[in-house]
């Protein structure tokens, strides 16, 4: 039998950690006391199983009196053979509503990861589309929301003009009906083409796909038919099947954004690791890139935090796509050396303040920013890039 | 200009509340600094306003030198016409990601209001359809998951045939083809219409509607087709715009589990309070009954919390039906007095393990709980209960 290796960490007492991971093995699948459960055969095929109990070193200890321990548990693979949701459920779903447990890792045997085609164009997808290899993507975000499509659209001509490799829509730009949609989205998307023609290079324009569900598949055909080649998207308000469905469906890029998904991480005792959830969640769910809080942004995310995002991305996982890692905000001109340092090559730098903030002139800065980037990854090259067909 | 009004308890000293409160307000609108914003009238439409900032009293001080605020932010009501995916990122989207930052309370316009259908049934509807009045509702689920589907539908039938009014599915009860769906709901249903023959009252079977979202549409016209008056869906593992749509399109009841929502409750300085996401929340959403962990279960809610959750299922809120508060776990025979006292006339009680533990026979035992609650409440009555057509 396969098993999805689930490991938590549990903030309690030595003395009552063992009967605490019993619970949860039995929480999450068959949801009633051991003692109800009279069928040993179901109790072989559908609850979980501890694996291994481990204290954590005591460096780690919180309060008083509580320890701190990472605990294995295997659940049959086939609990989750309907999808993602019903993984979510098994891993993370009515523990949730329990004390001080943090998931921690999580490994899907093949035949579990098989069952998804994760993203769509990944690292090598984006860099063939781009002809962008040897070095991070330069991107910046459209906004504030509240501007006219003239303005957004003049911002992305100038970025692409600039040289900037990928402009994105803010997430808080939500167009209410579709005619505003289709009105700001073909101008921008012209404009970000127009700056291309300037430089003879490729910027792609990620639109933000926010729209009621019944909505959502007639908006990513337009763009489709559009030639744009992704999306902005965020998992937890539309739904992280609802990602996967469409990324399933649509040959595009999804960009994740993590709005809304915050909560799953304030508390150190409980909820998701970051890495796990913008990671590999999201990358089973079909996001080709995941932007997360830089350090030293306005967000509180540690140096560890991101870097456990980064490996979570671009690790392996089956034969799903490495997805790209976008670290955003908290970079300047100045701190880019670092960010290379720390980032590597495969990440989508997402500059949004301190590229309008270098000069008044968002052409030249992101020219500066570049040929920055370029500077510091003396291996970076540009090939031809594919054609941008309409779809 | 109409307002959605968002008050937020933030954790921090006094001389940081009000910049962290205009960080707020910019975070969730415009998400750039205000020196960015060139244009005024930009400022006006778009930027929230902070409307009131007032001190926690002092009991409820969580750290030395921290104090706690209650922050009210106006939002424009525009910023989230385009429906509740907007709505959810306006009010908790970025901030998620930020620090001690509670969502206690929102109040949004009458027009914005006008926007959602809320629940199909309702506290009334589903009265009606019952044919129960001036009383809680006795409900249990089906589980656990690796059973038979004979051996569920067994159960049902017997829960029905006892009097019970409402059987639902576990939400881990997740098939993973149509056709084991087909097989395992015709089974159950049927059961529970045996049942209600005998007893000449009518028992309702929820079934699980948990299935990848391309799926989703199938299964519940499947079940509509049956009779079928309403289903348990999980709105954090499908999206709760997902069941906005759902609940829009088919005119079912729809049951709200809250799996995978957990981690917006757990630090109380952070996140969503359980009524205003379980609540009005699940509200908007079209959901017709939210379940909770009750208090004395194996969960960790206070009985503030579940007393708040009834209160926003079942207080005004614009031209929106009452949801069903249904709390679940941690009843027994002998406290069904409390729960009485604590929950009122309109409460769905759900019972599980209470039930099967009580005898050997699942039927005598929903006769005694049955019983017992219509002694609890001497005025409640039956009625003729309308037709189960095919839908």
């Amino acid at each position: 039998m396969d098993f999805i290796a689930a490991t938590y960490r549990l903030t309690c007492s030595a003395a009552e950690v063992e009967r605490l991971s019993c619970d949860i093995a039995l929480e999450q699948t068959v949801e009633v006391p051991d003692s109800l459960i009279v069928c040993p055969a179901l109790r072989e095929a559908v609850v979980g199983r501890v694996a291994s109990i481990s204290s954590v070193p005591a460096g780690n200890l919180l309060r008083a009196g509580l320890d701190q321990f990472d605990v294995r548990i295997d659940y049959a693979a086939d609990l989750a053979e309907s999808g993602l949701g019903a993984l979510l459920n098994l891993i993370y779903g009515n523990i949730s509503l329990k004390q001080c447990i943090r998931l921690r890792d999580l490994r899907l045997p093949a035949s579990a990861l098989s069952k998804y085609r994760g993203p769509n164009l990944g690292v090598s997808g984006l860099r063939q589309t781009l002809g962008v290899f040897g070095r991070p993507l330069l991107a910046t975000a459209l906004k504030p929301r509240g501007s006219t499509p003239q303005d957004l659209a003049r911002r992305a001509s100038e970025f692409s003009a600039g040289g900037g490799d990928l402009v994105k829509d803010d997430h808080n730009l939500v167009d209410t009906t579709f005619e505003e949609f289709r009105h700001r989205i073909e101008l921008c998307q012209r404009a970000v083409l127009d700056g291309s023609e300037q430089t003879g290079r490729t910027c792609l324009y990620f639109p933000n796909l926010a729209a009621p569900v019944g909505e959502l598949e007639r908006r990513i055909e337009f763009l489709a038919k559009l030639g744009i080649r992704g999306v902005l998207i965020s998992p937890l308000i539309v739904g992280m099947d609802q990602v996967r469905y469409l990324a399933d469906k649509y040959p595009l890029a999804f960009m994740a954004h993590p709005t809304f998904a915050g909560a799953y991480f304030h508390d150190g005792t409980h909820g998701i690791e970051p890495g796990l959830l913008l990671g590999t969640l999201f990358r089973l769910a079909g996001c080709d890139a995941t932007i997360y809080p830089n350090l030293g942004g306005r967000f509180s995310f540690t140096f560890d935090d991101c870097r456990q995002i980064d490996h979570h991305a671009l690790s392996p996982l089956g034969n799903l796509r490495p997805a790209w890692p976008a670290p955003a905000g908290g970079m300047s001109f100045d701190n880019l050396p670092q960010m290379a340092q720390d980032c590597g090559t495969d990440s989508i730098f997402l500059i949004g303040g301190a590229l309008l903030g270098d000069s008044a002139d968002l052409r030249a800065s992101t020219t500066r920013f570049l040929d920055r980037i370029i500077e510091l990854f003396p291996d970076s090259t540009s090939a031809p890039t594919t054609q941008l067909n309409a779809w």
